[in-house]
């Protein structure tokens, strides 16, 4: 598929727009139309008409816009005087507005014409209209008030979408309707695993006991991982004192960013953005030895943080960030091999959740804007050389970014490409040479010496949880796989007549430790099959009078997907072994 | 051992400083007296020394008590004029500071006098001194300000304790020795569990890696024992909005427990006290039918709590609480059951630590003080017959106590002697019949009717993580039983020579998920040995040059037990036996 310049896309989108508004004003000529920009994949053209209309007008709309198309040939810019222009919209005082304000200005009224159609218009179309017009869609009707003041009248606005062929309007469509299914804060309400609570607050996210599943999961896993690779866990408070964000320069620099201050009898309190400070606390506690390093202190910290609320979006963004974080403290021969480690681990994780579309990148300092960074030159050659030949040697694909590095060091990202096409970032991890200067970190080195070469290593491979989620729920659109799946098997009893076998069932399969539920409601077996569909269940087990006579189960996958008869013990047993390799 | 009431203990008490300051003065007659009240356990006096004295003059001081005390045939009281007075104390400002205070205020200048010795004193002594003061113990030495006031002069201050009889003051003293070995705050520094920092802020808990072991494993056990028994978890924020504690009713009555507001863009938020307003939301978040009652929410979640800083104290009284909380919602019918079904939990949780001097207090409400309480009369008869009726039937020791009951409902308090003779409240179990109105908590029954007497049951058997691992601490004065320690086996090669061997007997045992360490520092094995009993290791490993041969390991307990040669394999297997099963 060819690659369109924005500019280009820009202009077609701009011009559908015109097309859609003739069709509009040619099907009902009562109407007064407003404005039509183009918009990130598509345009809008907002409408004042004189009888409700929906989406099911939209072919007929469609249709109009396909048969006027054919007709242009271009469009002809033509200047008009106020009083031409405001005469050509009599009975619309939108447009007249417009006119009136732009005149005001001093500017040029400028109408653009192709058939029959003319509109005021600053220009930006295509040239050849008859033949680009059309691989484009309306896509759905939205108020919209007038310049987009409550204090206006409210209008229509028609959505739509347009593209250079026929491919690629297919795939946006396809990739709608894919990021529609899979869209998070939809399966987060129909799965049960979240909300937000307006009277909790905004950007805050209460885990439903699904949801808490999901995390408490991913936790076990991270914590298996860690535990292995040698990290420590610790736990600390939610707040600290201005003291402690005053010596790692949160404040005042990053003031705006943090939950205002709560002042108490012993100081100003402030809730933590980042969990560094306490760690680096832990690392003070007491005198360490150069045999201690590195040391890898772990926890699963809430943070919060002011997000602008207008960005706030489900799970993608919030303001409470339970952060799968860690901070590794080593001396100067030893970061490469610890930077390895998490690269390694952190492909690890992506292994087991199944993503394979990602790559690295490796943001740098730069020396032209000295005051963006701290001023150890030598540290970042040494370190951005070193995570270059980490990134060499473990043969990943990654780029380079001039300007990019955090001000404390070099960083790299780990980028990935969602199921639905958008490019993310997922994990980060951090080199930090400031830390030791800010809060005075040492060890006593092997000849008994107080050394300050101490490097830290911030590092979030699974992000936060809530982010994660959010990617994971959209990649897997809700059918987890069964480790994490919030219900891994649900029983079925044909009739009546096998609950209690159903019931024995249920007993042998929580015995074993696998999440599971007996759904013995007088409904009929489809309903019921229907609804662990929906609930994307991963396994059924349907029992009827033979399988309660033989102690078997007859197992059915999610999918519609029939695996057959089998005895209880070996679907445990098959189970339990999916679940501790944790298979995709 | 008799029962003294305590008039008669304060009247010791107060003779035994009389007692104390007459041998003082007797050896240091240049020395200024000032006061000496009787307080708990013991008494002190408050001097003027013309030179620096220390606890190493205790033994002097006490023979020269025991011997004065032998001339004490009782106490004379006399009365003195200002002037007489006065004289009395030339050179001493402290004393003719109080005479012309009390005569000031026409108070009677009463002196009391035994043997050679008297005192300005306002009474209140034994009848047969020289009988009664005999089992004493001078304990510390303390700067105090005269009256209290750092304006004034530091004076030193000599604390002492007496008993009625010898076995008295041995328990007691043995009884202070214990606990002194067992302060978790000692233990706490010793054993790095945890610290308080000031950069961080009073009474919040920074857990170091060992500490956080034992945290984990808490509520490790509490997630097992809580998944068995039916709850389901789930995860809340640790911020909400002013309105969701206005509507539970914690704003404003609770608002001076509370750390301050913060006013966001989207309203005022308060750091959570209590996690209850967020289950009830989680409840309330769709309608629920009859069938999914009781619904038990349960979290680890920590709350803040603006406890007045004077109270702090170590991890027993914070700011920062874990704590092991769950909500169950039920229908009246089902409180019965399930307040029955805490109750055993906590006694499971009891059996497991090994607590067993325990009792439960039911605490009721008082029709006479209506004010103080919901005004359901009903239910309040109702819910007490139901929560006693439960004891009963459990044969467990219970006391009840009118007028002490929460504003919502009744509650059992499970009170416990710990090992140092304190008694104190380990959990709370709370009914409560207010939040269904203030909430409008209701479920759908199975008429299909929308019903509104919804029971909530509040419940912490584990109380706070802070709380609990603090009386734990104490409870094992450090030597945890082995499913809790920190490291569970160090390995200690005699030589050199066994490096190898020992560094593979580690790798077993972290294999096998064991926490281990491996000792080969160049320190002699007597050495080691004691640091791994001063850290209270429950196993040690010793190999010498017989066990790398063998492939076995010498088994060495904490509190110097030999176990004997064991193969690796017998031993890692007893080990996981013994972790598995929690054994004490």
């Amino acid at each position: 598929m060819p690659e369109h310049d924005q500019h280009y896309l820009d202009n077609l989108r701009h011009s559908a727009a015109h097309l859609l508004a003739a069709a509009v004003m040619k099907l009902w000529p009562d109407t007064k139309r407003t404005i039509g920009p183009n918009i990130e994949n598509g345009f809008y053209f907002d409408f004042e008409f004189s009888h409700a209309i929906s989406e099911s007008d939209f072919p007929q709309i469609e249709a109009k816009m396909h048969e006027i198309a054919k007709g242009w040939q271009g469009f002809e810019r033509h200047e008009l005087s106020e009083a031409d222009a405001l005469a050509e919209y009599e009975g619309n005082p939108y447009k007249q507005e417009l006119i009136k304000k732009f005149a005001e200005n001093g500017e040029v009224l400028t109408f653009y014409k192709s058939g029959e159609y003319w509109d005021l218009c600053k220009g930006g179309h295509v040239d050849h209209p008859h033949q680009e017009l059309k691989h484009f869609k309306l896509q759905s009707i939205a108020g919209a008030y007038w310049l987009g003041s409550e204090k206006n009248p409210m209008l229509s606005r028609i959505y739509g979408t347009i593209w250079p062929s026929k491919a690629e309007l297919e795939e946006y469509l396809a990739q709608q309707e894919e990021a529609k299914k899979r869209d998070h804060r939809k399966l987060g309400r129909e799965l049960d695993l979240y909300f937000i609570d307006d009277m909790v607050g905004k950007g805050l996210v209460m885990w439903l006991p699904k949801g808490t599943i999901l995390r408490d999961q991913v936790e076990k896993l991270a914590k298996e991982k860690e535990e292995a690779a040698g990290y420590q866990r610790v736990a600390t408070p939610h707040i600290a004192k201005e003291e402690l964000f005053l010596t790692s320069g949160h404040l005042p620099y990053y003031k705006d960013s943090m939950y205002p201050a709560m002042k108490m009898d012993d100081g100003t309190y402030y809730l933590k953005a980042m969990n560094c400070p306490h760690h680096h606390r832990i690392f003070q506690y007491k005198p360490r030895s150069y045999r201690e390093l590195p040391l890898r202190l772990a926890e699963y910290g809430t943070c919060y943080r002011n997000e602008l609320s207008g960005t706030l979006a489900g799970l993608l963004r919030v303001r409470g960030l339970a952060m799968n974080d860690a901070h590794i403290y080593a001396r100067r021969d030893q970061i490469k091999e610890e930077f390895s480690n998490v690269l390694k681990l952190t492909m690890e994780y992506f292994d087991i959740f199944g993503l394979k579309d990602y790559w690295f990148r490796l943001s740098k300092w730069s020396p032209d804007h000295k005051d963006k960074y701290i001023d150890e030159p030598e540290n970042w050659e040494y370190s951005e050389q070193v995570l270059r030949e980490v990134l060499d040697e473990l043969k990943v694909p990654y780029v380079e970014a001039d300007d990019e590095a955090a001000f404390y060091g070099p960083k790299v990202d780990v980028q990935f490409k969602s199921v639905i096409g958008r490019e993310e970032t997922m994990s980060t991890i951090q080199l930090d040479f400031a830390a030791k200067k800010r809060f005075g970190l040492s060890y006593v080195d092997d000849q008994g010496q107080e050394n300050n070469d101490v490097f830290v290593i911030h590092r979030a491979p699974l992000s936060v949880h809530e982010r994660f989620l959010a990617f994971m729920i959209e990649h897997y659109a809700g059918a987890f796989p069964v480790w994490l799946a919030p219900v891994q098997v649900v029983v079925i009893p044909i009739s009546v007549d096998q609950h209690e076998y159903s019931d024995q069932v249920l007993k042998q399969l929580l015995a074993a430790g696998i999440r599971a539920e007996d759904w013995n409601e007088a409904e009929s077996m489809q309903n019921r099959i229907r609804k662990a569909e929906q609930q994307k269940i991963p396994h059924m087990l349907i029992v009827g009078k033979r399988e309660a006579a033989e102690g078997t189960v007859s197992e059915r996958l999610r999918g519609n997907r029939n695996l057959g008869v089998q005895p209880v013990a070996a679907f445990i047993s098959n189970i339990q072994k999916e679940i501790e390799s944790r298979a995709l």
